[in-house]
């Protein structure tokens, strides 16, 4: 129960054992491009340029980045949480000219904020995070799009921790470049990033190709400055999802086949209705946590749905806690980074885990662990106050 | 039966299906150490930093590169395949200036060359490939440590196509990085590349480590010329591995589990009796292959155990002739890259696909095919030679 990566869906691991064929199998290029199809939905898009990047969430990060990022090029990141300075790193690391605002943590921006900074920076892609677990946080994105766009620049957004568990809609918001992992709100395991690209996104991208030597015929003429990785090339990677099938790596079938099955059961359950499972359990949480006495960290107006921090009480030793859900009760949560590592737990309800008797078992098995600490709790407070918020939805 | 990927071993299938726990979960840090201490076995080597790369084999290569390599750096790549050129165009990403060296498709290098390019160029990085299955040639390394060192270079070998089928010795040939990956000889799943680091190479790479903003502490003090990729960033990833467990990519679990089936697989058959397992079956399979009147390509004296190169004969249409083996009959082979693509087909015979029944099965297809396609072919050619093969190993 922590705030990922979570425990996968039973149907998940059960799809990673199917055989694998060859790279070029007609079963494998249909299965790729259902697979684009699948997330097509996820991400609501019409992009045609939506696939997965072979690595964990944060490889999808550096592949949009370094793809879209020449050196020099500006890039304005709204840092309200650990995931905010990591796209600040990966920017910097393209040899990008990084301009940042930073929000409290605890807090998001307000639009204004964001379009004063586009004015004042003028950059090439505005990068910001949706959900971002470190303060548990959700970033408003509806007016982004429009905002990045008045001012030239393409608009990415690192989902990973918010996808399919709070409402998300690319096309709407006018997203050019969306990233996320399946071991949050998927119910996947870490290791496959989907990434969705705009055809603007795509045209910048595409005028960097360079194919690569030993694969490369006379018409492959190297364009603009070659990006600076060949495995997060996304303009290789698009030949290689793409009709002309052009080798580049060869793709992690497993991890194809468990991207497959968490877009597939996301969409059988609908994501409207995944998306309210996710508020349901979490709100559940969330009484639940003050019903035991503790004290929500942030700004919970704008909390994501599947993630709460609790600010650890006085007198209770925050990791002897952990382990002791963890030993006594096979349960994990999770502390935080930065100004909040030792001084909040995050408990998560992604996922396979966002459930009825996930949520009620963690609440009684904390009642148990913060009384043994020491710490004041009403007998029954945590599994009453959701119990509550259950029977009203039932209501 | 085509050059990898290939079948995946069901008991590797079998293992990734095992349930996830949280990435600091005891269990979870206890595996990836045993992960660490299997491919030490694997390898052949006494390194600490032994350890995955979360991505396909070239996310290892890059990985390698990109933190031993600094803009600017020397580094010789001799060539004898598409793989050669892949380490040529991945090296030219980090900004070095490469040096090549090239023989013709179908032979190897004598270290007499070698050594002597090391001479001209004298690089930081000596960058070769073991096995290039476009050609199926197998480079010898055992002489080339000692040559790189006595020339103040680290050694770097890419041996995906070659680990666990062919002889291998990190420590006894003086290896200094080595990268693999799982979907050849090791029976599993693209998607984890495996990877060794020597105390030198170690040295190198810390000094480059820059930890990133969000997590790194006042003692974390920057060094050296950061490295251009977050994601590929070793001495990062060195941290998440080792003792101190800093947070850094969320590792991809089921491929960690993957990862451990296979090289428990392989450890347990015993290294020595894997590789004769492969040369028993590549030799049937060259003899088969023979039998049937194909011409094999290259030198033979120096191809991998694992896989084989044939000419197309004339008159038939190497295309259709691999559809005709995948749609009737189920089989997989290969066709290859640049200046073989379209003339010679490529077979493999490794992994869980190094087998009696999958030899003798793909050569009675393969007459079938050559025979329907109007190639001469002698009834029985195939299968007969590779079981004189199978019949003096018995004796």
């Amino acid at each position: 129960m922590g705030p990922g990566p979570i425990t996968v869906d039973p149907r998940v691991l059960h799809a990673m054992s199917a055989q694998l064929v060859g790279q070029y199998d007609p079963f494998m290029t249909a299965t790729m491009n259902e697979v684009m199809a699948l997330y097509r939905g996820v991400f609501r898009t019409e992009n045609e340029q939506t696939l997965l990047v072979d690595g964990t969430s944060r490889a999808g990060i550096e592949a949009a980045l370094v793809s879209l990022l020449e050196p020099g090029d500006r890039v304005l990141v709204p840092v309200f949480g650990r995931f905010g300075h990591l796209l600040v790193e990966i920017a910097e690391r393209c040899g990008a000219a990084v301009h940042t605002i930073e929000a409290e943590w605890g807090t998001v921006f307000t639009a204004e904020q964001i379009d004063e900074a586009m004015a004042q920076t003028r950059p090439k892609v505005l990068a910001v995070v949706q959900g971002d677990t470190s303060t548990t946080m959700c970033q408003p994105l509806a007016d982004l799009g429009e905002i990045a766009h008045r001012h030239g620049a393409l608009l990415y957004c690192d989902a990973t921790a918010s996808l399919g568990g709070n409402p998300f809609e690319t096309d709407a918001w006018g997203l050019d470049v969306v990233t996320a992992g399946l071991q949050k709100c998927l119910g996947g395991p870490s290791g496959s990033a989907p990434i969705t690209l705009s055809p603007a996104a795509v045209d910048v991208i595409n005028a960097r190709k360079h194919v690569e030597a030993g694969i490369a015929t006379d018409s492959d003429r190297p364009r603009g400055a070659r990006i600076a990785s060949n495995y997060f090339d996304l303009a290789m990677v698009m030949d290689y999802w793409g009709p002309r099938r052009l080798n580049h790596h060869t793709e992690a079938t497993s991890m194809l086949y468990a991207a497959r099955e968490c877009a597939r059961l996301l969409l059988v359950e609908g994501i409207d209705d995944a998306v309210a499972r996710h508020r349901l359990h979490g709100e559940a949480m969330l009484a639940g946590v003050r019903g035991l006495g503790l004290e929500v960290f942030g700004d919970t107006a704008h909390k994501m749905t599947n993630v709460v921090a609790v600010h650890i009480p006085d007198g209770i030793d925050g990791e002897a806690a952990r382990t002791a859900m963890l030993e006594e009760f096979g349960i994990e949560i999770g502390t935080s980074f930065g100004p909040l590592a030792g001084r909040v737990w995050r408990i998560g309800t992604m996922g396979y885990n966002a459930r009825h008797d996930a949520v009620l078992t963690t609440l009684a098995a904390l009642e148990q662990v913060l009384r043994a600490g020491g710490a004041g709790v009403t007998a029954g407070g945590g599994v009453g106050a959701a119990r509550e918020v259950y029977e009203e939805a039932r209501a």
